[in-house]
C-alpha cells in the first residue's frame, strides 16, 4: 500500500514536471518576447507543487511504509531516491528556500545586463548574497547528510559524486592538459573551411538527416532553433535546440548531434519507469557523457565523418562534389580543431577542461571561505594566464562574468561538464571491447549496434545504480583519467 | 483574509490554467506524433489539480468568509462566479464526472475512426451512453440550481444563458433565413477568383501584416499552423492558428482574421483580474460574437477589402496590380459567397445559423427525451431537407456525424456559435452609433477607435456581468434578431 501509494504520487509529480519541461521549452523556442512574467508565474507556482507534493509529511510517511515491504530492486532504489529526496526538501529551511530563490533571481536578471556592459561592479555585491546564501544551504545540507559542503552540493547534480572523486581526475587533468594543447597546436595540421554561406533550410535539413540516421525518434521529439542549443521535453517528448551559423556549418552541426546524445539517452530510459525518480537519467555528469560519447568519441571520429560526408554534401550542395575542402581527410581536420580561447561554450575538447577546472577551484574555495566574491577577478585572470596563457584582467565579460551558473545559484554544476567527458571516453572503451567492427558499422552508417549497447548498458538502466557505480560496472573499473587522455592522444596525433 | 485567501488559491489555479492552455496548443500545433499518451496523461492530472483546488471545501469556506467581507464590485462578482463554480463542481458526484469522462473519451476515439468510414452503426451505442450520462449530468446540475436540465448545460458554456433567451431568436431566424438563402443565392454576382497557387510563405506573411494592422500584439502573441484554426494560449500569451489552401488565399486570410478577432478580445482582457474567474472572456458566445464582429462585420465588409486590397496584392503578388479579380470590388463579392452546403465549419454566414439551429432542436429532444439517440440520423436528414434542401440519407459522414462535439460531450455548446452572429451584430451597430465615421476609418486602416470603444465596452469588461446584460447595456436593448437580419439584408443586397 505505501509503495502504490507513493508510485502513484510521482505519477502526479512527473507530470508535473512534463508540464515544467515543456513550459521550459516553450519559453526558450516560441514564448513571444513580452509573455515572460506570466510564464514566470506558472513556472514558480507548478515548481512550488512538485516541492510540495515531495517534501510533504505525507510523502515521508509513505516512503517509511514502503521501506517494509517486499520490493524488487527497481521499486526499492525508486524508494531509496525518493526518501534522499525527502530529506533534502526537508534539510534547507524554507525561509532559506525563498531568500535564495529570491536572490539569484535578482543576481541573474542583473548579471544579464551588468555582462554586456562589461561591468563586474554592478553586480558583485548581488553575487555575494547568492553566494553566502548558497554556503548556508550547503551546510544545511552537509549537516543533514553528514558530508562536506560542496558534497552536498554536488549530489544535487550528479548524485553520490563527492570532491574525492573529483580531485584526482582534474589533478590529472590539469597537469597534464596544457602541454598537450601546445603539442596539439604546434602539429595542427591546415584545412580548409568549405565557404558559406550555408541557408539556415539547408543546415535544418542536414540536422535532421544526421538526427535520423542516428536513430533519433521524430514521433516523440523535435529539432528546433534557440539561442543556445538544449534538450529538454522528457523521454516521450524529446526536444532539443541548435542555432545556426550561416558561414560554418559544422558548428551547428556538431551541437545538433551533441544534443542528439542527450536525446538519445532520454529516449532510451526505461518505459516502465516513466516520471518516477528511479526511471530519471543518472545525474548530469552522465547526462554529459552520452552527448559527448555521441559528439566527441564518434561524430568528430574519421568513420563518422565518412558516413556523413556525402550526407552533407548533399543536402548542403544539392550534389555530392569532388572539391577537396568537401572531403572526409578535410572534414576530420575541421573537426578536431584546437584553439586557446576566453569563452568556455566555445572551447574545444582539449581546452575545454582547463576552462572547467579553474570554475571548479573557484567555487570549491568559495565555499570553504579560501576565496571571497571580490577576489574572483583576479583569481580568474591568474587561472586563464597559467592554464592557456590567456589574460582577463579587467575583461569580465569574457572572464569570470561569462557563465550564468554562479549567478543563477548554480555551484556544483561545473565538474558535470569534464567528468562527463572522462565518463564518455572510458564507456566509449568500453562500448569498443564489446562490438568488435563498431568502426565499420559507423562507416556503414548502422548505429543501431551502439544504440543497442547503449540502451542495455547505459540508458534503459535509469537510474537504478550511482553513475559512478554504472561506469566502473560497464567498463570494469573506477573512474580514471586514462581513457580520455589515450583519446585526445589519438585524435590529436600527440605522442 | 478570507477574499485575499480566495483570490491567492484562485491565482494559482490560474497558473495551472495557464499550463493546460500553453500544453494543449503544444498538443495541437508542435507535438510529435507520438507523444500523446503522455501529453493525455499530464492534461488529465493538471485538470484533476485545477477541479480539487476549485471544488475544495476550503474553497467553500473562503468564499463564506469572503461573502462576509466589504468587497468592491470586482471582487464581489470574482466571489459571486467561485460560488456558483464551486457549486457546480460539487453538484455532480464524482461517479458521475469519471464515468461521463471514461465514455466521452471512448466515444471520442470511435467517432474519429468511424466517421471517416461513414460507419454510424460503429458509435451509436457509445454516443447512447454520453448522451444518458449527459442527461444525468443535467439533472445532477437543475437539482442544484434550480432550474431546466438544458439551461444547466447552457450555462457552462454561456453563463446565465436560457431556452428562453435561445427560443426567439432560434425561431425567428429559422423562419427568416430559408427564403433569405435562396434571395441570395438568386442575385449573387459573379465573381473570378484570382488564380492561385499562393504559396503558405506569402499567405503566412499576409495573415501576419493584417494582425499586426488592426493592432495584435506579437509581443504577447503568435501565429501558428494547425488541423483546423483556433485561438488558445491566454491573454498574456494568445497563440492562433490557421491552415493553408494554395488555391484559395481567402480561406485562410478570414480564417486569421477570425482568430485575431477572438486574440483581440483575450489581449484586451482586464490586466488587473488575470487568472481570476471574473477576469475572463464572458462567454463562448460573447467571445465568438468578438471574432464574428471582426471576420463578418468589419473585415467581409467593403472599407476593409478596400483598405486591404493593397496589402493583399503586395504581399502575395509582390506589387499591386490593376488586374480586374484583385480589385476590391471583385474580392468584396469572394467574400460574400453563399451556398448550401452539408458541412458546418465551411458554411457562410447566412446558412450557418440554419447548421446550428438543427443541432440545437436535436439536442434539446435528445434532452427531454423526445429524441433517441438512433433516431439521430433521420432527424438530421428532415432537418436539412427541410432548411436547406439537402438530403443527408446514409450520408452519415457529412450528416449527424461531421461535427465532434456530442461525441466528446458538449451538448448545449452550439447554440453559442449562432447567438454570437446575432451579438456581432447588434454590438457593431452599437459601435457604428458609438463611432461616427467608422467606416472611414477602418478604409484608413485606423483600427484603434474600433478597439478603444471595444475594450472600453466589452474587452476589457471580463466576467463583471453576465455576457447578454452586457449586450444589452452597450446596446441599449435586449439580444434581438433585427441587427443580424439587417446586416444579411445589406451584405447580400435582399429586400
Amino acid at each position: 500500500m505505501g509503495y502504490d501509494a507513493l508510485h502513484e504520487r510521482f505519477r502526479r509529480i512527473g507530470d508535473l514536471n512534463h508540464a515544467l519541461a515543456m513550459l521550459s521549452w516553450d519559453e526558450a523556442v516560441m514564448m513571444p518576447a513580452d509573455s515572460g512574467s506570466v510564464r514566470g508565474e506558472a513556472l514558480a507556482t507548478l515548481t512550488g507543487m512538485v516541492h510540495e507534493l515531495t517534501a510533504a509529511p505525507e510523502t515521508g510517511e509513505l516512503v517509511d511504509a514502503a521501506e517494509q515491504e517486499d520490493l524488487g530492486p527497481w521499486q526499492a532504489m525508486n524508494v531509496a531516491k525518493i526518501r534522499h529526496g525527502w530529506d533534502a526538501a526537508r534539510a534547507v529551511p524554507t525561509d532559506l528556500v525563498r531568500a535564495l530563490s529570491r536572490a539569484t533571481s535578482a543576481c541573474e536578471q542583473t548579471w544579464r545586463v551588468a555582462r554586456a556592459e562589461n561591468d563586474w561592479d554592478a553586480v558583485v555585491d548581488k553575487l555575494r548574497i547568492v553566494v553566502d546564501l548558497s554556503r548556508e544551504k550547503a551546510r544545511a545540507l552537509a549537516a543533514t547528510f553528514g558530508c562536506e559542503p560542496y558534497d552536498a552540493l554536488l549530489d544535487d547534480y550528479e548524485p553520490g559524486l563527492t570532491r574525492t572523486d573529483i580531485e584526482p581526475v582534474f589533478t590529472e587533468l590539469g597537469a597534464a592538459l596544457p602541454d598537450m594543447v601546445d603539442d596539439a597546436l604546434s602539429r595542427q595540421a591546415a584545412a580548409r573551411a568549405p565557404q558559406g554561406p550555408f541557408p539556415i533550410e539547408r543546415q535544418d535539413a542536414l540536422g535532421r538527416a544526421l538526427m535520423a540516421a542516428v536513430g533519433f525518434d521524430f514521433g516523440r521529439g523535435r529539432l528546433d532553433v534557440s539561442h543556445h542549443p538544449f534538450c529538454g521535453g522528457d523521454p516521450d517528448d524529446t526536444r532539443i535546440t541548435t542555432r545556426y551559423n550561416e558561414n560554418d556549418f559544422l558548428e551547428s552541426m556538431f551541437a545538433v548531434l551533441h544534443e542528439t546524445g542527450h536525446a538519445m539517452y532520454e529516449q532510451g530510459l526505461p518505459r516502465d519507469w516513466r516520471g518516477q525518480p528511479v526511471g530519471h537519467a543518472g545525474g548530469m555528469a552522465l547526462h554529459e557523457s552520452q552527448s559527448l560519447l555521441m559528439e566527441m568519441q564518434v561524430c568528430r571520429g574519421a568513420p563518422f565523418i565518412e558516413f556523413a560526408a556525402p550526407i552533407i554534401q548533399r543536402a548542403l550542395l544539392g550534389a555530392e562534389t569532388d572539391a577537396a575542402e568537401w572531403q572526409p581527410d578535410n572534414l576530420v581536420k575541421l573537426a578536431a580543431k584546437v584553439e586557446r580561447g576566453f569563452i568556455r561554450v566555445d572551447a574545444d575538447e582539449l581546452t575545454y577542461p582547463l576552462h572547467v577546472i579553474l570554475r571548479y577551484r573557484l567555487e570549491t574555495a568559495l565555499l570553504d571561505g579560501s576565496l571571497t566574491v571580490g577576489d574572483i577577478p583576479d583569481a580568474w585572470n591568474e587561472g586563464m594566464s597559467s592554464s592557456l596563457g590567456l589574460s582577463t584582467a579587467g575583461n569580465f565579460k569574457d572572464g569570470c562574468m561569462q557563465d550564468v551558473h554562479w549567478f543563477a545559484g548554480l555551484i556544483g554544476y561545473f565538474p558535470s561538464y569534464t567528468l562527463g567527458a572522462v565518463m564518455a571516453a572510458q564507456i566509449f572503451r568500453a562500448v569498443r571491447d564489446g562490438i568488435p567492427g563498431l568502426d565499420d558499422a559507423v562507416r556503414q552508417g548502422r548505429f543501431s549496434v551502439l544504440f543497442d549497447w547503449l540502451r542495455e548498458h547505459v540508458h534503459g538502466r535509469g537510474s537504478i545504480r550511482p553513475s559512478l557505480e554504472l561506469v566502473a560496472g560497464v567498463s570494469g573499473r573506477r573512474l580514471a583519467t586514462d581513457a580520455f587522455l589515450d583519446h585526445l592522444r589519438t585524435r590529436y596525433g600527440l605522442d
